[in-house]
């Protein structure tokens, strides 16, 4: 990894320190973590409480909220909130997780797989953690702001002026999802299940995200989230991959560590540190990202500068590929491939020791 | 009831059988069902099991699916579909339910309550039923149809063709969900936590109903997933109060039984009443119903006029409010009212009388 960083002037003593000390965390890693098998999930769910509530949000008065004769086109509505559903085992002795769903998906990514197995959402409560599935502001359960669209329907606003709402094809997402080279086309061993992939499309939303207002409600609605937790582990996935680190960058309060699947993005090498410094960081890839050169390579290459970055700035990140550690065959969607529960379990051992100390 | 049928020259024997009939239902409906209190609730929840999944669906070809550089314009992507999340518990001994929430809402409606209470869909599932929960179509985790406001925005189509959705005021929503006279003044006795209301505000969506394509996809969709389910009672709420008739009409079959809640809207009283003749209706309303004289006292009569006309055919439907079963106060969310269990717990014991025959 150390040959990808960034060509500051650094001392050679802490260029070589990292250096062993990365090299060390790597062997720790790769020598307690082949690809565990999960077990011990079947039975039935013994749940505290469970049930959803919103986090954030602000009324909004406007006099474009309808064009339907019984309902007025004045009034106020609530936007910005974020949609939370939990549950909590009745052992809950574990940290509590935040799930955060990526580009075009909603929280369903966490639940029952495409092709009906179990999610991952049920395997941390399994696993004895209070979980927490979201749907990021404007998706999903968390409410559109409506009233630009509803005014350029009136001849208000002009055409030009329409949220930047888009929808991912099927072809588009085949490639960044990292099913295989070319629509249709799968790659050797690859541990997607192909054959449902209609239920995948299904889960697939349009996406508001351009059109968001600043600062984005989805990350001041899970500071607050991680506050009322107290103690959370943030996992985002994909698009959402920025968001745990702007959360802590508002404030630490309540964020035990952060796990990145597959971030789209990270924080920039050369920005400060200094928020993720005292959490234990995980970046997490899937299988051939290496043959996604006009997309995945930049984005682990940057997210490698990253960590290294930060973990020059005296953090304790790692960044690695399921192929690392014993797993083959994985895609962007690992949370609902194959062995999703194998890398489920390997991911939980990780929590385990990184942040919970055990 | 009887004074409100419709001015048909029926035979006097039929009308007088009806009449009693009627009268013999009703009594046995107040005999025993005054305000039961919901026990029994606490304790861990014990899931068989859980998860989610869609029904229905369609692929959909287009060239205005992205404004955005990254995401490619023309593409395949699924609409239509509906989402549907499930708990299935360990003792299910009973009719599985499906719920339906109405306008402006998604299935949260039937989640914990604005002030943190169980919410309906936990409560059923504790009385042995497995529970299910939708989105309907173009709300919530169900996707909308983006193609035509992107198309208004890349100026292919002009603006006046955006499809029609619409966000409900908070102060409209107040008069038909009938909290109080007129916006912030409420009902003397009601039960809606209105302290709570901000997460009631919360929990609304715009809604694109509107703009659904016909047949409407929820309604197929719930054809579908009572076939599925082979016997579930379909549980509808406000705006989608028609859809299980109008899923009864495509087919009756997995149909148990019908519970409109505060229907907004009822088939026609002169229209094909043989669909629904075989099945278990209930047509129930809360309080305050006569003070709603420009929204709701219309919508009752003209559900009467259709429980009516359906017994007059030989069917087996009540329409009732929940005063004249012992419960006062009720307001249009009788699912999220303080006395939302209780409710619950009467229709449970309804469903079990006259749908399950026990």
């Amino acid at each position: 990894m150390n040959d990808k960083l960034p060509a500051h002037d650094w001392p050679t003593l802490a260029r070589t320190l990292f250096t062993v000390l990365a090299a060390v965390v790597a062997m720790a890693s790769l020598a307690s973590c082949a690809a565990p098998k999960a077990e011990g999930l079947s039975g039935p769910l013994v749940i505290e409480r469970q049930g959803s509530f919103f986090v954030g949000g602000r009324e909004l008065r406007s006099d474009t909220l309808s064009t339907l004769p019984p309902f007025a086109p004045s009034g106020t509505i609530t936007v910005d909130q974020m949609y939370v559903h939990y549950q909590v085992p009745t052992a809950a002795n574990r940290v509590p997780m935040v799930l955060i769903h990526g580009c075009c998906l909603t929280g369903t990514s966490w639940e029952t797989t495409p092709d009906g197995r179990m999610g991952w959402d049920e395997f941390f409560v399994r696993r004895g953690h209070p979980t927490h599935v979201i749907d990021q502001a404007w998706r999903g359960r968390s409410a559109v702001d409506p009233t630009t669209a509803i005014s350029i329907k009136m001849g208000k606003t002009p055409p030009q002026q329409m949220p930047a709402v888009f929808a991912a094809g099927h072809e588009g997402a085949w490639k960044i999802f990292r099913f295989g080279p070319a629509y249709t086309q799968a790659f050797d061993g690859l541990q997607f299940p192909l054959a449902s992939q209609a239920e995948l499309w299904k889960q697939m939303v349009p996406d508001w995200n351009a059109a968001l207002p600043q600062p984005n409600p989805t990350v001041s609605a899970l500071s607050q989230l991680a506050t009322r937790l107290r103690s959370a582990v943030l996992v985002s996935h994909s698009q959402s991959g920025i968001y745990p680190f702007q959360t802590a960058a508002l404030s630490t309060q309540g964020i035990a560590g952060i796990v990145a699947l597959e971030p789209g993005s990270c924080p920039a090498a050369d920005s400060n540190m200094q928020p993720y410094v005292g959490l234990p960081v995980l970046l997490l890839f899937g299988d051939f990202v290496e043959q996604s050169t006009d997309w995945w390579v930049p984005r682990f290459k940057a997210c490698e500068n990253f960590v290294n970055a930060l973990n020059l700035a005296g953090g304790k990140a790692e960044i690695m590929r399921l192929p690392d550690v014993g797993f083959s065959g994985n895609s962007h969607m690992m949370m609902q491939d194959r062995n999703s529960l194998d890398v489920a379990e390997w991911l939980d051992r990780w929590i385990a020791r990184r942040i919970e100390g055990r």
